[in-house]
This record gives structure tokens, C-alpha cells and sequence, in this order.
């Protein structure tokens, strides 16, 4: 089969079966292509329409004047191996399958008929029964919601919600996507061809997956050792329980598997696997901006003494060292910090603390500690945080994660400009801390 | 000692240390107490101003013209007590210390001082070094960030930022706080005190807790058994590692004592204990806005499969029981659901599904399925799933829980309608199915 070029660089998209009824999928979809940026050729497909949303209709994909690189199909499912027929004839070499009723429910032959018209004509095909996808770099949103803001964050996913919810997370918060794919049946296109795709992306710098269940367990361990090196995965796959496996079976028939063996293959391949939706999106904004420690010796520089607490806490239950200050540090510490902040590990520089004192206290620790990485937590409505961090990463060798908590509309302010400019920011202690442990076991390059 | 009515009900509020510099506290606590609309008296005072922020200012406590309920001191530590003894002498007999410099690092005389002048006057006194309080049935916010949201949670916090981060959390989210009080050194206002006023306050049906260390177990015990029959308390408490503990030791100089005693006595309590910030908010949110099931047994209906599958995960390992449809309940579905919809439990109502669906579905099986309460996820962008969810709640004599995931804008809308109307709403499957574990763990009035 070809490349995924023809679906990820398309320079012309037709959405056959669009509606002109605004709750329609065929309807929404259109709109996000449209509304997303895209500046190729889009061509609406219904014989019963003339113009939608403002785009002449064409009565099918055989009528479309132009050339044709990709089909979004959102028609019943019957009518969809005619649909990729006539759209491989025409030249395309890439489908969207939308329109549910083939295998999940059972319609295997029409699943193969599916198959075969897109074997004929070498079209790759993404679902059937699925949400499409969203590829920023080519500001083409098959899919919904609609989510422009673009970033290093690729999803993969089995299910379109927990996609679409790390999409619009990820819009909010000003971090973004490079892309978004929803795998439904996997009828051709697999996580596996995913993964390749995105590790080659140059937009991407991470690869957030979903799966419910894995076919071939040895070529997925042999694609993950060969795209170690290149971008960091971070893996979240239900059915840890005997009840999650049973609903795993009923929803897309996987296989969940043994959690053990699942647990030991993320281990030896440095895959982070997280827990939740919550730590999916935790940690693929972790191991998509910060470099990876050289060790696990973690310094926490606080306003909130309650924040430092609850961090080294967790720090103890994720194996990450919250190491004793040491007498050399202590002294260059107390030179620089006035006489109210408790000079220690948590380092606490209590609720006055300006943006100033952090740097301050940051820079004297980088060269006296001995610490592999500094958590910063601004437990207050600290202005100028985002400069302080800045300036701390260009200046010192150690990374640096944030922390912004309790701080107002001016930690809103702070968190966005952060997050523009490149630095992750986690809205409690135990989510940052619970990121820097899936950095510590990830493929992340080292920082230097 | 006298009630803290003179704090949570004070009529006028003086504002010692008030401050024109926008940066200090001095002038962000004074605009608080403006912006918030507080309805009272409010009196600056600071000997070298003649106004700030258009109020009058007063050269000292005594000069104020009218009669004084409360004051607020941010003035040097040295200063309090005589602060304390002309408020006093005026008729004050509540005050609020934002000031530190006592007892945390080691001016324990001081610290008596200002406990010997609030006692010659009976002067209930919150602090010395906290963040203030807001109360919000008074509209009178003496601390930061200014909330004005009013709600069903009270917030009792060892750490200011904790707090503000729930008040800030409820504000955005249009749930609310009934109030915040920060400890501080607790010189003579303790959580036991606040435990007791707002377990007596009409507005607030939940009590959050953040502690560190608890001086008097016997005490806590008897005020929570007293307590138990009037409002769920939620209760974070940190130091559950040796380095937490330590922590725990040089930030308020608390003994956090034995973690297992601490979880014993919760279980024994029903107190709902929180393992992290974000546990602390969604527990609150659950035992705040929903009654206690009869039994364990949950129907999960979804229109995301994953998200199905994501939820019976975590409720096995909180002991909740995804059970299976008993057969009756299956037919029932199955006549009124459409064919493409995967009848069992979770109940998967697919990705095209409509807010009527999950009406049409939850009231069949609460006729047919003997689960004692109903997650419902809405996985897409499903408008009307508001007005849905209040017409079971009507309707049917089971508990409805709502988690809303992937929906773009329409969930940004429905959440916050949600909300308004009172029902609370978790972000994931997880984090819904862990507050109804605390909800079941806990002492909220039952669902019947």
C-alpha cells in the first residue's frame, strides 16, 4: 500500500454525503474543514443539494471537475465501497471512513467489500466507524470538534472521545496538536502505521496513544524499539481489570490482554504509560516540551509550603528524590533569600514571593545543589513567572518544570503566556510531579 | 471565648496596613473587600494616607468613626497586638492577622502577645500568617484572589494556596464556595472551630479540609462523630511519607502523625479522604450536589465506548460494580434504544447518540436494571444534555452522576448550565467514578 501523503497533505478533500442540516455529521464535518483553514479544494458530494454552506454541490465523486487526493465518506454504510470505488478511479489515493455498520456490528462482508475496492485502486483508508482525523500542519479538520491551534502533541486513538477531549484540553490551554486520528475498525490504516507517520512529522515531538487492544504484540514492540530513539510515546490502554477487559471485547472486539505483560513491554521499551485520561494529557505535554533529567534528585521552590508538602509526597511515591539540601547550598541560599523563607528541600519562599526571588533562589541552587531538575511552584498571583522560567532555562543547565496553583486571573494570564512560549505548566503538585516521573521513564532526549 | 459571628457576620471591617501600592497586600486585600460588594463599613487605615481607592483613611483603630465588628491586620508582627488591643477597645471582637512573623519562625512571645490581647477582650482571632478568609453569604472577601461565586463548599485550609485554588476552581467552574478560611498558625481559631460554624451554616452542605497535622485526636474525633449526622466533610492531609512528614514538620511545625491511624479514623468517621488537590475539589463537588446511593451497583451509560470501558475500570478498583444487565432490563433497552446501540453494561448508546437517547434509555433501566445509580458520559457535543439530566433527576428515584468529555463548545455550555442548576459534572470517566467512591464512602444523606 502507499504512503499516508494522500490523506495528511491532501491538496483536494470531497465530503460525500454532506448535509446541509447543521446537526448532521456530514454537515459538521464540512464546516470544520472549511472553518479549520484549509486551503485546498473542498467538494461536497449530494445529488440533492446545490450549494452547502456556501460550495457548489456535486451530485457524486465521479461529477468532481478537479483532481482528487482524499474522500471523507459519511453516507450509510452500503454505499461506501461505491464511494472509494469511484473515488480510486478518479485518483485518489486516501479515505476517511466516518459511517458506522460494518464490522462492529457484525457486517465482516461489507467490511471486506470496503477493503477490496480500496486494495484496487491503492487507497489508504482510515476507520471504517470512526471520528476522521485533524492534521494541523495541513489545517485539515475531518473531524470534531473543531481544534486549530497547532502544536506537538500527535493522538492516536481508538476512541474519538478521548482524542477530541486531549484536542480541545490541548486548544485551551494554548498548547495544541499536530494531529489528531481515530483508528475505529482499522480496517487498513493501524496504530502501528500511525506511529510511523507522526515519528517521521516534524511538527510532532510526541506520540499520545490510545489503544484498547494490540494484534501483533511483537511487530508493535519492533515498531516502538525503532521509534525509541526518534519521538517519545506515551501509552494508555484500558482494560486493567477483568471487568474493563470484558467491556474492551464488547466495544471494538480487541483483545485487551494480560496487564502484566502490557506493564513489563512498556517498561523495557520506555513507552510512559499513564494511568488516566487525566495523566495521557499530563504527560504528553511533559515529554512533548521538557528534556529528560540526567538523574531523579528533584529541588522544590514554592510560595505555598502546602504545595511543597503535597509534591514531596508524591515525589516519595513515584521514586523521585526529594534529596536533603546540602550545608554548601544552605549558606549561598540564606545569602540570597530573605530571613522568612524556610531554607530547605521544599524550598520555601513563602507567600511574598516575587517572581525575582524565584530566579534568584534558582540560579543559587543550580550551582550549589546538586539538583537534576528544580519544580517551581507559584502558589500565588505571582506576575512575571513565565519571564523567571525563561530566563531560568536559558541560563542554567537543570530543566525546569511549573507549577502555577491558587495564583487567579493573574496564573490564567501567566499559564497562557507559558504555554505560548514552549514551558508546560501543571495546575496542581501531584500532577507535575506525577509528569516528571513519566519523563524519568521515557525516551525524552536527555537534557545536557 | 465568644462566637465568630463578629467575623463571618461583621457589619464593618477595618483594614489596618491598607495600602495604595496595587502590589501589597495591604491594597489587594482592601480592593477584595471592595470589588467583592460587601455591604458593611469599611475602614482604611494607615496614618500616612488620606485615601485609598476612594475610601477615607483613619491614623489608627481608635479614629475610626463608627462602631468596628472585625479588623484585618498587615502590618509588621511587632505591630499586632496593640492593633489587636485599640480594636478590641472599640468593641471589635473578631480579627483576622495576615501578618507573619510569630510563632513560624520561633517569635512565640510575640505570638502570645497578640493571644493576650485578643483574650482581654474575648477577639476571636484567625492567623497570625494566613491568607484571610472569605465569606461569601457576607460578600466580604478579606483575602486573595477575590471569589464572589457563592456555593454549597466551605474550604478550611492549613495552606492558603490550596484554598484558593478550590475557591478559584468552584468560581470558574459557576459552582462556588460558601467560604474559605485559611488556618495559619491557628493561635486560636483551629479547624475545629470552623468544622463547628460551618457545619451550622445554611449554605454550606460540604466541608473541605486541608490539614496537616491534628493536635487533638480525642477532640477531632468527638467533633466529627457530632458533626457526621449535619454535613460530609472531605478531608486532604498530607504527609503520608517519611520525607512528606518532614516537610509537613518545617512548614506549620505540625506532627502529621501515623498515616494508617489517620486512614482508620476516616474510615471509621466516614470522612471522605483525599488523596490529592484534585480529589479535594471533585469530592467536594460530589458530596456537595449528590445524595448517597442505596447500593454499589452502577449502569454506566455512555456514548463513547472507551470512555465505558475507561470508567469500569476504575470502578472495579474502587469496589463500585459495573453489574451485568439482567436480562429483563436488556429487552426493555433493546425496544426502545436503535439496533446500532451495544445493550450491557456500560451501556454503549454510540457516538450519534442524542441527549433524548440518554432520557429514553436511563428511564428504562431504572424500571428494569436494580442499579442503584446511573454515570452518564457525554462523549460528543451533545446539546440539551442539561436539561436531560434534570428531567431524570425528576423523574427517577436513583442517583444521576454526569461526566462530560470531548464535547468542544457544546460541553463548555452544558457544563456550566449544569452547574448553575446544581448538578455537579466530572472532566473524565475517572474522575467521576472516584468521587461517587467517596460519595459512597461518606456520611451524605442518602438517595431514596
Amino acid at each position: 500500500m502507499g504512503s499516508l501523503d494522500a490523506i495528511f497533505s491532501a491538496r483536494s478533500v470531497a465530503v460525500v454525503g454532506a448535509s446541509a442540516s447543521p446537526d448532521k455529521t456530514g454537515h459538521i464535518i464540512l464546516r470544520n474543514i472549511i472553518d479549520g483553514g484549509y486551503a485546498g479544494a473542498i467538494y461536497p458530494v449530494n445529488p440533492k443539494a446545490d450549494t452547502i454552506l456556501g460550495l457548489k454541490c456535486h451530485a457524486s465523486v465521479s461529477a468532481i471537475p478537479g483532481p482528487l487526493d482524499l474522500v471523507v465518506a459519511v453516507v450509510p454504510a452500503k454505499a461506501v465501497p461505491g464511494v472509494i470505488d469511484e473515488a480510486g478511479a478518479k485518483g485518489a489515493r486516501g479515505a476517511v471512513v466516518i459511517s458506522g455498520g460494518f464490522g462492529e456490528i457484525g457486517n465482516t462482508d461489507l467490511e471486506a467489500e470496503l477493503k477490496a475496492a480500496a486494495a484496487r485502486h491503492g487507497v489508504r483508508v482510515i476507520g471504517p466507524n470512526c471520528q476522521g482525523f485533524n492534521y494541523t500542519p495541513n489545517r485539515l479538520c475531518a473531524s470534531w470538534p473543531l481544534v486549530k491551534a497547532g502544536g506537538p502533541i500527535a493522538v492516536i486513538s481508538q476512541s474519538g472521545t478521548v482524542g477530541a477531549a486531549m484536542e480541545t484540553w490541548a486548544e485551551n490551554e494554548q498548547i495544541g496538536v499536530s494531529g489528531f486520528v481515530a483508528l475505529g475498525n482499522k480496517s487498513d490504516v493501524s496504530e502501528m502505521d500511525l506511529v510511523e507517520f507522526f515519528a517521521g512529522d516534524p511538527t510532532t515531538r510526541v506520540i499520545a496513544l490510545y489503544v484498547e487492544g494490540i494484534r501483533d504484540g511483537r511487530a508493535f514492540m519492533a515498531l516502538m524499539r525503532a521509534v525509541a530513539g526518534r519521538k517519545p510515546v506515551v501509552v494508555l490502554k484500558p482494560g486493567r481489570t477483568e471487568k474493563g477487559k470484558k467491556a474492551v471485547a464488547s466495544h471494538t472486539h480487541s483483545i485487551a490482554g494480560s496487564d502484566e505483560v502490557f506493564q513489563g513491554v512498556c517498561r523495557q521499551l520506555k513507552l510512559a504509560r499513564a494511568s488516566d485520561v487525566t495523566e495521557l494529557y499530563d504527560f504528553s505535554k511533559a515529554l512533548g516540551y521538557l528534556r529528560r533529567p540526567a538523574g531523579r534528585k528533584m529541588l522544590v521552590v514554592t510560595s505555598s509550603g502546602g504545595c511543597g508538602i503535597l509534591a514531596t509526597d508524591t515525589a516519595e511515591q513515584c521514586g523521585i528524590d526529594v534529596a536533603p539540601l546540602e550545608e554548601r547550598a544552605k549558606e549561598e541560599l540564606k545569602k540570597v533569600l530573605p530571613p522568612t523563607c524556610v531554607v530547605g528541600n521544599p524550598l520555601d519562599l513563602t507567600g511574598d514571593a516575587n517572581a525575582e526571588r524565584y530566579k534568584v533562589a534558582v540560579q543559587a541552587a543550580a550551582r550549589t545543589s546538586g539538583a537534576d531538575f528544580f519544580l517551581l511552584v507559584f502558589g500565588d498571583p505571582i506576575p512575571g513567572a513565565c519571564e523567571a522560567v525563561q530566563e531560568l532555562r536559558a541560563s542554567i543547565s537543570q530543566e525546569v518544570v511549573a507549577c502555577y496553583i491558587g495564583g487567579g486571573e493573574v496564573e490564567t494570564a501567566e499559564v497562557l503566556k507559558m504555554h505560548r512560549s514552549g514551558i508546560p505548566v501543571f495546575p496542581t503538585p501531584e500532577r507535575a510531579v506525577r509528569a516528571v516521573g513519566a519523563l524519568l521513564a521515557s525516551h525524552t532526549p536527555e537534557r545536557s
